[in-house]
């Protein structure tokens, strides 16, 4: 945990959004794999663990704006669990820490939220769906018609966004161990090894830091599926290995780098025409960005600067900016430049992207191939901490369903371009934290030229 | 996936159990860590995996009695799921591997539930919260009001109970990677590790072969804590280490095994003292282990074998049939002897264990302290598959409870036990399949004598 005086600043601030009603925070359980006993490693709820920050299952706070108190909910151990479990510091312990001076038990929790208005009790989406049946019992309410506060939403959004100084300290821990991770799955690929290798491979140093994944990684040869959890390909000489993963503190704080490297010591000519395009695509985008700046407008201006290298490679032709303003570089660039970064890798996902990478002003365009999976738009703010990580993807597929369809035929060479479906893809991600003078990057400095890339793996142990 | 014509066969045989309705299966779904799409590993559910033998998330089948035939319910991807995920094996490839002929998308399981009478719909106890809410839903009815059918748990349970010969070579599998996981984890263990370190080299290793932890290992200095999952703690000179953790293979089935071994080269003389009780507690259970015994009383039998010990070490005194008699044994062995092991670790521990540890006639002891955590009472049958896994643990706040309320005083040296409270706790734990002319202990042998604990520690690498 951070110091005490940390999360009742945070409680208190939340408090001064609001004039009356309770603001409910709902901790997570231990999730059952394939029996209630056999359960996933325990990870709390990240806005639970911005205000309370116990990272112990089946817990719930409330945040009593009228009384001025916050009070826990949830249960001591009994000598059962004792003998099952061991001693283990009290709830009451915990809620010290945290600055919490009152702790009921968690049954207590169903009459406590009868007393008040129902509908000043205010709640964040739940995402779990133990916690979508607990709100229905708690609130008497059908699940189907739940109603997360929008208002507490907005505020934990806002206050969520903007990193304080200790937080940027864990999310540079996270960064650091997992700029060595990459290191090793650099050095340790080459011919012969399988994907999950280097993935398990990674994932035990990471854990032997006392840290773990902070999401599934992505460790593939097929970069071009850009949520490829398969990790059963063996890799050979002459592929590409793109791998995306990032690890998790103690304390939450999430680190999401990529880089793309040969199997072998040695790109191919047309990996490495590709790999610069990405390259300069990325250095593009991370000058670009400002305090102030849309992260929209970065975004557009990266595609733009892939579209160049499409153009020189050969794959697309004509006007750069039309391409970009038709949306004709999405068939190589599906997705979006970055995302916030904090206790969650894609952070404040379950509260809604609206809210998060948008404005009421400014709305997500949801409809748009491409912009509509762009999870960050509006302008950036001292202490916003997100990635970068443009990409060029050939997907067999999606050029095969545009060009039956007629589409962007000004801007898409396809004959030229089916002649490299197998090609796969090509992301470099590195994450930064927004500060008045620029953005810093997060962290140790991964290698991400060429060259650095070609020593990294000349140097590798045997 | 096994043959085909296993799953049809374990299809049609549960049919025979139902004259008229329908068996409706939920698979699992990819659940939420802290937010909807970063997810933890996919998991099937057992039953899903045993008659279904699909691993992927989103699905349902029914086996309509009436009709005579099987319907799989789930969506083929879309062409943006193709983008983000990659072309897979159809569905419809999937269920005709299965012997399921007929692929409706997921959504008409709704309007197909809604045509038969609500009282033939046969499902099982749900243990996620996603399944609890769909149920629900599907049926229209309170999720507190949900009736699983007891009918299709005991022909599940009965079904599951009997393992045939293709799954005794999965849990073979099984065992052989957990008997090599266990040597690597002795040979490592050493002072000044950490227990993480060795919980996470394992993990490593059985990543490598294609499996995965069956459950969160138990990786401990403090073998008295049954359910430890804190590895935080530095190992030192006189220190024993607790391993219990098995894997599971790419099919689903798990192994269990556990060994007690010293961090340095050598027990003292008080640990091989006791762990020489435990074994030959051990040996005499694994050798009661017949077709038609009462498991029962096989742990009986070795709780007697355990107070022997313990009355000759001075822990325990009184007669070695009374003291069983009257559970005061259960100070030191807290929980049961073994317990059915197949697609799950506890296997089928979601269908509830009176129905598959336990009968109608002989139902399970739900109060008494020891017994009530004996989950495998009934008679043995060809075909099943368990572990033995007897223990000793001397547990500080138990030891002192059952001191306040002057509990067997007659069977217990309070004030001789107390001087060794730190002492830990060892379990030693294999696993067996019970055969017509006895049990047959499944995979490798583990060394489990302590000339052989001995040697192996003397040959680790450095």
């Amino acid at each position: 945990m951070f110091n005490t005086n940390i999360y009742t600043t945070r409680r208190n601030e939340l408090t001064t959004k609001f004039t009356s009603g309770k603001v409910l925070l709902l901790g997570n359980i231990e999730n059952p794999i394939n029996f209630e006993h056999n359960t996933y490693p325990f990870r709390q709820d990240s806005s639970f663990l911005y205000y309370i920050g116990i990272k112990s299952p089946q817990l719930a706070a409330v945040i009593d704006i009228d009384q001025g108190e916050t009070i826990l909910f949830g249960n001591e151990m009994t000598i059962d669990e004792i003998v099952w479990m061991g001693q283990q510091q009290t709830l009451a312990e915990k809620a010290t820490l945290s600055g919490i001076h009152k702790v009921l038990p968690f049954e207590q929790l169903f009459d406590y939220l009868k007393k008040g208005e129902k509908n000043l009790i205010h709640y964040l989406p739940p995402y779990q769906s133990h916690n979508k049946l607990l709100l229905g019992k708690l609130l008497n309410c059908p699940v189907e018609q739940l109603q997360p506060s929008i208002v507490l939403i907005q505020t934990v959004a806002a206050q969520r966004s903007i990193k304080s100084a200790e937080e940027i300290v864990e999310l540079e821990k996270a960064v650091d161990v997992a700029v060595d991770m990459h290191r090793l799955a650099i050095q340790m690929t080459r011919p012969g090894r399988y994907e999950y290798q280097i993935s398990n491979a990674m994932q035990h140093f990471a854990q032997d830091q006392g840290m773990s994944f902070s999401y599934p990684p992505i460790v593939t040869k097929r970069g071009e599926i850009l949520h490829n959890h398969m990790q059963f390909h063996q890799v050979h000489e002459g592929d590409l290995l793109l791998n995306d993963s990032g690890v998790e503190t103690s304390l939450g704080y999430a680190s999401d780098l990529t880089r793309t490297f040969p199997v072998g010591k040695r790109f191919t000519s047309l990996q490495e025409e590709i790999y610069q395009i990405v390259l300069h695509a990325f250095k593009s985008a991370e000058r670009l960005l400002t305090v102030g700046a849309r992260f929209k407008d970065i975004h557009l201006k990266a595609c733009e600067a892939l579209v160049e290298g499409l153009i020189q490679v050969g794959f697309m032709k004509g006007n750069v900016q039309d391409a970009v303003v038709n949306h004709a570089h999405a068939l190589f660039f599906q997705c979006g430049l970055g995302h916030l970064i904090g206790l969650d890798v894609h952070d404040m996902e379950d509260l809604g992207e609206q809210y998060v990478g948008y404005t009421e002003a400014e709305p997500k365009d949801t409809k748009t191939f491409g912009l509509k999976s762009l999870r960050l738009g509006k302008q950036l703010e001292v202490g916003n901490a997100l990635t970068v990580e443009p990409g060029i993807y050939l997907i067999p597929e999606l050029t095969q369903l545009w060009e039956q369809q007629n589409l962007h035929k000004d801007f898409v060479n396809y004959d030229f371009l089916k002649k490299h479906l197998k090609f796969g893809g090509i992301r470099i991600e590195d994450n930064y934290i927004m500060q008045e003078n620029g953005a810093r990057r997060l962290g140790k400095y991964l290698e991400r030229e060429v060259n650095e890339i070609y020593q990294l793996k000349d140097s590798a142990p045997n």
